[in-house]
């Protein structure tokens, strides 16, 4: 008989997410049939994306999210008790993960997978720059906006798990890039990833930082952040440019933004679009799914090689994941937030 | 020596444009230099977006526009006197065109070029469905929506000009169409022209109508309209959906829309954009220009094997083009609107 500790959504958040939101239970997993693993938390991991999922789960569900498990129990041949995986089963500790599950085809799965070859780096890095956010980096960045040497990129949210990953493969493709952040503290550790310009966007006016600093206009923007910066940023675009839409996180607390049927609250000004010529596109990570392992490498060799760097802001402990979540949205994290059990 | 006369931007239109805004006068070409050709104007074109244009023209300006006229002085051996041509030189009924601007990149030139051998069909159609509203329809749905056979398409304005050509590729594609237009008139029209389901917006539920006719979710939807319209459309997207951003009229109007720095009023909700991974473009015709007369020459072909129908709404007489303009924006064309000299 295994207890997991899990956390549950008992209240929707408004506006910021808050602790009240979140409940601490403990429950027991039905037994390990045949084909069917019993994991354990080593690091979960907590990602603005999760704010928004919020709005759609169902009351009372475990939280939705990701994390390194070790599995600790296996009547399936291809998961030795040993073994390491990542799984997107939700802040618990402990998981039975059921045969029918562990066959189903990888879209179904949300990306549920044997942990990398870590090389030697900490497990933890398979929830960032060797995981999800790495390769919504390295595919969304280089997929979608198919950057060019000598191009001009922009970045925000330049301190976060994907942001600081964008950076740096902007800069080893040969763009010149304009990143902001939102701290002098962040700003300073984006320009050490090689930047060419970094501004904090809580003391800076963008559209002025935009015309200093990119004045032949902005090829390729990967937008972490959405709403009053893509504003100011749209009209710095240069004729042809693509937005990849990565994430929206200015948005996530509002709930009258980007939800329900009908609204035109957005920034993608149409004007703009027609006469600049621009193409915006939305991505999920696992459309990639089939080239998972290309990136996840190719950002293994980059580190190894030196050419990419990465932070993690760690909380300890099972019970500090809401408190860690909840820091995303007030710049307490730089680069990826994990909690280690 | 040769007299024009033209019509002017005298006051910016503020809202709806009116009759004030513009001033019929007279003036007197400069002489015909060597390399020069004077043209006189045959059939010119108002269109939608040059109410957008109006916004930055400077006052006093002649009215941008494009025509169909016919060589009538020429030093330049490459224009025959009789010829025919495409030009945007505006509102005005004689031109000198320069050698300068004869033998200028065509990208600088906007579109000037011997108007397409007609094959008995009338001239006026090089302003239409042969000219640049039919490569708008042909390159901007086909290049940018990337229609497969069985998708369900979404084209609005579908009365107009582009969009009642978009109606009808998508058909020649295998699509499923659902279009939208304005008057019971025009909705008659266009189920002529083989929409397999079309709307009066005026009197539908745009979401409700989209609920019934597309449950399978918009593959392309080509976009005349903008604003709410599009807003409402949004959430009717499927997956992977392509959106081609023709046009706005629903904006044009509006000065606190799609103008100046900074504004989030537009309709792509950066949610739906992500979670659906929707692409959208923007574009403006002549990007396709070194292709010009494959969209012209199919687009032909299509007309004379049955395939493809068109309307004109004609006006007479040069004086009436800013009562033929202002038209656009009260419905009162079907097809495109010309006016005869």
């Amino acid at each position: 008989m295994v207890m997991s500790k899990v956390w549950k959504l008992v209240r929707r958040p408004e506006g910021m997410p808050a602790a009240e939101d979140f409940a601490l239970e403990q429950e027991e997993l039905p037994p390990c049939g045949e084909g069917d693993i019993v994991t354990e938390a080593l690091v979960l991991s907590v990602d603005p994306y999760l704010r928004y999922r919020a709005r759609g789960l169902p009351l009372g569900s475990v939280m939705f999210g990701s994390q390194v498990a070790r599995v600790i129990e296996s009547k399936n041949s291809a998961w030795k008790v040993g073994s390491l995986m990542v799984h997107y089963q939700g802040w618990r500790t402990h998981t039975l993960i059921t045969s029918k599950s562990l066959s189903a085809p990888s879209g179904e799965n949300f990306g549920m997978q044997p942990l990398p070859d870590m090389e030697g780096l900490s497990n933890s890095l398979g929830l960032g720059i060797l995981g999800m956010p790495g390769n919504t980096a390295y595919f969304g960045f280089l997929e979608i906006c198919q950057p060019k040497a000598g191009e001009t990129v922009l970045v925000n949210g330049a301190a976060g798990a994907v942001g600081s990953a964008v950076v740096q493969i902007a800069k080893i493709k040969g763009c010149k890039v304009v990143a902001f952040a939102g701290s002098d503290e962040k700003v300073a550790w984006v320009k050490e990833l090689g930047a060419d310009h970094c501004f904090n966007y809580k003391t800076t006016d963008v559209g002025k930082a935009l015309t200093e600093a990119a004045p032949e206009g902005i090829n390729c923007y990967f937008d972490n952040v959405g709403g009053q910066f893509t504003a100011e940023a749209l009209p710095h675009m240069a004729e042809f440019g693509r937005i990849s839409v990565c994430g929206a996180i200015s948005t996530y607390n509002d709930d009258q933004r980007n939800i329900g049927p009908v609204g035109t609250r957005s920034p993608f000004n149409e004007g703009t679009v027609i006469w600049k010529q621009l193409r915006i596109e939305g991505f999920l990570v696992f459309r990639w799914d089939n080239r998972w392992l290309e990136g996840i490498n190719q950002m293994k060799r980059w580190i190894i090689e030196g050419k990419l760097k990465y932070k993690e802001t760690v909380s300890k402990g099972f019970e500090n994941i809401p408190k860690a979540f909840i820091g995303l949205f007030h710049g307490e994290n730089i680069g990826k937030a994990v909690v280690t059990v």
